[in-house]
């Protein structure tokens, strides 16, 4: 049976706010979880109506009803396996290779493919401005599938950490040059915009190139998805 | 006033069979709805809540309550603006440029990211299995954002259309040739599989040609999502 302080703790880590103070984080689903226990993250404890799993993992996990896990679940249907995790501490950036940087991203969904997309194609930083989602945001985890144990992810004033960078930082623009004849260094730093009104205008101030996927259909306002951008020029990066 | 039988008409059209019975599709949204009518999209009828827009377009419109409103809205939150819009007869498929094939592609929001990404890369055809989700998915129709009016989808048994193309047919599997290595002709087609089970073991007959994105991350058993890795392909198409 969980105990009511556990149910508390539980729920209240749907909030980031939570989930800093704690550093603490909740992931649903049986693939995931075995994934983060095969990682370098640190498990909390994990819960399951399977008595085969909290056999196996007898010490760091409890039996508990469908009842119970429904009251600590974020989802409408839960999967029967929930697991707490231990935040990570993130790693210093490594300027030696190309890293993402993002500036405002909102969606959830597309945080998590940002992230599934850096971790195929060997980035393994990602640096996110103070106004991007939160990674242990759920709808983030069920899209990573995994990736995040992979990807060092830094928040942090994306302003600063631009000043600071000796290294080129590119942007996309409607205005940019082509990505087809840019050259593209063995590093540097890429930024994507925020959905609906791309980079601001304070992070375009230490953007040092700007670059553009060419637009091959009837010309029109429309622009890609942020996550579709990333994996065409994360393609680009390491294809050239 | 909306009528009892036009609420229910309207109702209707949220199931693909009434759809399809009916040949009309409702859109939401007024940026959409206004991209539709300057398309050559034929309109049935439009509703709104906002007087200067049913001025604009009286003949084809009404005005109507909130309340009203909300009875036909597939929306939990109507943003004012219903469109009413026949559903356009499919052209013949076009053989001399590339054409982007899904089988059985489920998720709504990844069939309108690759219509999207077909309109951007100017892929004209868009051929969906039978089993593919249906374009007319309000879903699918609020992540196209206008584009589905620019590319000519067509749903028809996708085994059939292949084995009577003429032209190569490309499809991505984990064991195929690196794309960046493999010649890409100026026309072809590119199959894109399901979610969860990739190319079907029957279209896979068809293909002449298996490709792959190189991964450059850690080798896990994770790929890339179906949206993300036709936004890299058409890309490698285009820049060819």
């Amino acid at each position: 049976m969980v105990g009511k302080s556990q149910i508390k703790l539980i729920k209240s880590l749907q909030l980031k706010k939570n989930r800093n103070l704690h550093r603490l984080f909740v992931v649903e689903g049986k693939k995931t979880i075995l994934e983060l226990l095969n990682s370098s993250l640190e498990v909390h404890y994990l819960y399951s109506t399977n008595e085969e799993f909290v056999a196996l993992y007898s010490d760091i996990s409890e039996l508990i009803s469908a009842v119970d896990l429904k009251k600590i679940s974020s989802l409408a249907t839960p999967n029967g396996f929930l697991g707490v995790f231990k935040i990570p501490i993130s790693e210093t950036v490594d300027l030696n290779d190309w890293i993402v940087a993002l500036d405002a991203v909102s969606d959830p969904g597309n945080l998590g493919t940002i992230i599934r997309l850096c971790d195929w194609f060997g980035v393994k930083n990602l640096v996110c401005g103070a106004n991007t989602v939160d990674c242990y945001n759920p709808k983030v985890l069920q899209a990573t599938m995994g990736s995040i144990t992979r990807v060092n992810l830094v928040y942090t004033d994306l302003i600063e950490f631009l000043a600071t960078a000796t290294i080129p930082v590119y942007g996309t623009f409607m205005d940019g040059a082509s990505v087809y004849t840019t050259e593209l260094p063995k590093k540097g730093i890429l930024v994507m915009g925020n959905e609906a009104n791309g980079i601001s205008a304070e992070v375009e101030k230490a953007i040092t190139k700007k670059i553009a996927i060419p637009q091959f259909g009837i010309k029109t306002t429309e622009s890609l998805n942020v996550a579709t951008a990333t994996a065409i020029l994360l393609n680009e990066i390491r294809r050239s």
